[in-house]
């Protein structure tokens, strides 16, 4: 593994839409006590569940610190590849490399600097040196040349791409100031540009409500295809939602893409608030000695934060009657992949959701 | 990565000879205290030496626990895969599985069971559980399928094969009470047959004096090819080797291998007695409560040590009038390649040398 600090953008490298050919996706065994509740037992159920769905059609890697190597290798099923590798939480989608390709089909894992969504300022945990540099071990393990971009935060949670020139991103995380605060809008925007080879970045302004990543791209919209999305919908009255919905939907209404398209946006609909009960809250190990949830606090529940497998859309249940809406809408927008819908609310406690876990390595040719 | 409680053997598996082509090969970093000298410093650029010249002719991969893993990814050249992966010490010889494959090219690995080269009986140190579990989690990371043949203690340096049906063993190990007590050695020699797919074990009945692995194979004789090997050799009167190489000479005379071949046996020269320094003992922390070495104790230096790569021999040099000799037998043995000659005193100093250090993936379809 070559560790390269030439820009990606000028090297010919970008960031490939999900939907694009994958080679395979890798996870983090969830093990952390502050953000899985109980041990991470029932999480883990729902995890596996998540894995086996994804490889029906892609390999699956799976990282496990070495303590937990043996519950992660007997609880997978065979197929599902288990890898000895320290992290500090379980969210490959902020920690792990975003990868690149370029036109021949060659790839590089674009390593950006991590700090647990926020750092001192108002990060998740501290320290996060294991989530800091395991973008270079993955890099190592699938021998995949790697941009060193430490000088720059950013998790992949942040960021969608069209796969076209196109970075749709929140101006609520990124211009958050426990990222990258010596940095005003524009030069964020040349960083995103020149790292991840795009020629433009929307700014929706928000995420979704109470989202402790400072509100992730992903939690809240996805791209079908270059040029259509899918937007996370309320109008409930009252709900603190309802508005950064409004904002969200007002901007795309003015926005353009790369390509000079206006974009097709789908509503999608969320579900009604979901909350963190105390009996959750008590199997939660404290953080930086204080409780790791509040009872009654409200959890980022978003069906936006769904996983594209090469022939899966991988989408979370909540238990809500939104479950089947929302589940049709992604079946017409995704005409060549079946919906998996898969009840994630374990995986909600810790924070994230079914995208969060999941980083694709596009397919390429090395 | 499935695992198979099945008869390799009966399976048409077999251990391919080290001289046939191979995908790569696997290091694990030194790093344990009691192993090697002062933190192991001087062992390790020893240690790189070996790696650079492995990866002149087939992949390499280094294995580093998590604490080590920024060392050895800076001191290891960018060509050299790192992953994380832990373990108790470093000989991937006999802690990494044995690699078989069948007629058709496809590969699996066979997992013994592992104990520190004789367990409480005479064992190098406790617990050996990194160790033990080292071989399933080398198999899931080449994706190869793993035989569970952990009810049989079995270290790869205490076999040879000639990928023509004879394995090649020394009784003072394999009949070692530290091993598989409860077996007769005809049991030992069936088991054997079984699990490396062999017709035929030749049992050497010594190895070099004082080597703590209870006188492994690979330390006093190796394969040329089918029917022809060296064997590490010494005359000199006083010498405690003297006899045990007069022993497996007269046992060679006698034996035939599984065509019915007589060996034709080349004397490998031994180099003078080497013995481990006052200076050297206190550079090493304590095992078990006990000094890891003694200033005077006799190392088992040999040059049958060696290592063949793709296209090298790669062989240890002590410094002694006879590294010459022995480089230029090995040259006239193995035309096809080139010798590669590395001191390796600090390598020796652990208890091995390069061949104990290494563990080849056999080429294959999978």
């Amino acid at each position: 593994m070559q560790t390269l600090y030439s820009s990606p953008k000028q090297d010919g490298f970008y960031y490939p839409a999900e939907a694009a050919p994958h080679q395979g996706c890798l996870l983090i065994w969830p093990h952390r006590g502050d953000s899985w509740s109980y041990g991470g037992y029932a999480a883990r159920e729902t995890f596996v569940k998540i894995c086996e769905a994804i490889a029906q059609s892609e390999e699956v890697t799976v990282c496990a610190p070495a303590a937990q190597y043996d519950n992660a290798r007997l609880a997978l099923p065979d197929h599902i590849r288990v890898v000895e590798l320290s992290s500090d939480d379980s969210w490959a989608r902020d920690t792990a490399p975003i990868f690149l390709i370029d036109g021949q089909g060659r790839r590089r894992g674009a390593d950006f600097d991590f700090n647990a969504w926020g750092g001192l300022y108002n990060g998740c945990y501290f320290p996060w040196d294991l989530d800091r540099h395991l973008g270079r071990k993955v890099c190592d393990l699938y021998s995949i040349d790697r941009y060193d971009l430490q000088d720059f935060v950013l998790e992949g949670g942040s960021i969608h791409s069209d796969g076209e020139g196109t970075l749709l991103t929140t101006a609520a995380c990124l211009l958050s100031p426990g990222r990258n605060p010596s940095l005003s809008q524009q030069e964020i925007e040349q960083k995103l540009l020149d790292c991840l080879g795009g020629e433009t970045v929307l700014w929706l302004p928000r995420g979704i409500y109470n989202d402790e990543t400072d509100e992730h791209v992903d939690n809240v919209a996805a791209f079908v295809k270059p040029g259509e999305m899918v937007l996370s919908w309320t109008e409930e009255e009252g709900d603190p939602q309802s508005p950064l919905c409004q904002e969200n939907w007002e901007y795309l209404q003015a926005a353009r893409d790369a390509k000079g398209r206006k974009l097709k946006v789908h509503k999608l609909p969320l579900p009604k608030p979901v909350t963190v009960s105390e009996e959750e809250c008590r199997g939660l190990d404290c953080v930086d000695g204080k409780p790791a949830r509040t009872p009654g606090e409200r959890l980022a529940a978003s069906y936006a934060n769904f996983y594209l497998s090469n022939k899966n859309v991988i989408m979370p249940a909540f238990g809500d009657p939104m479950d089947e809406v929302a589940a049709n809408i992604l079946a017409d927008c995704f005409l060549e992949r079946t919906v998996i819908q898969i009840p994630t609310r374990e995986i909600l406690l810790g924070g994230g959701n079914i995208h969060c876990l999941t980083q694709q390595i596009p397919a390429g040719i090395d």
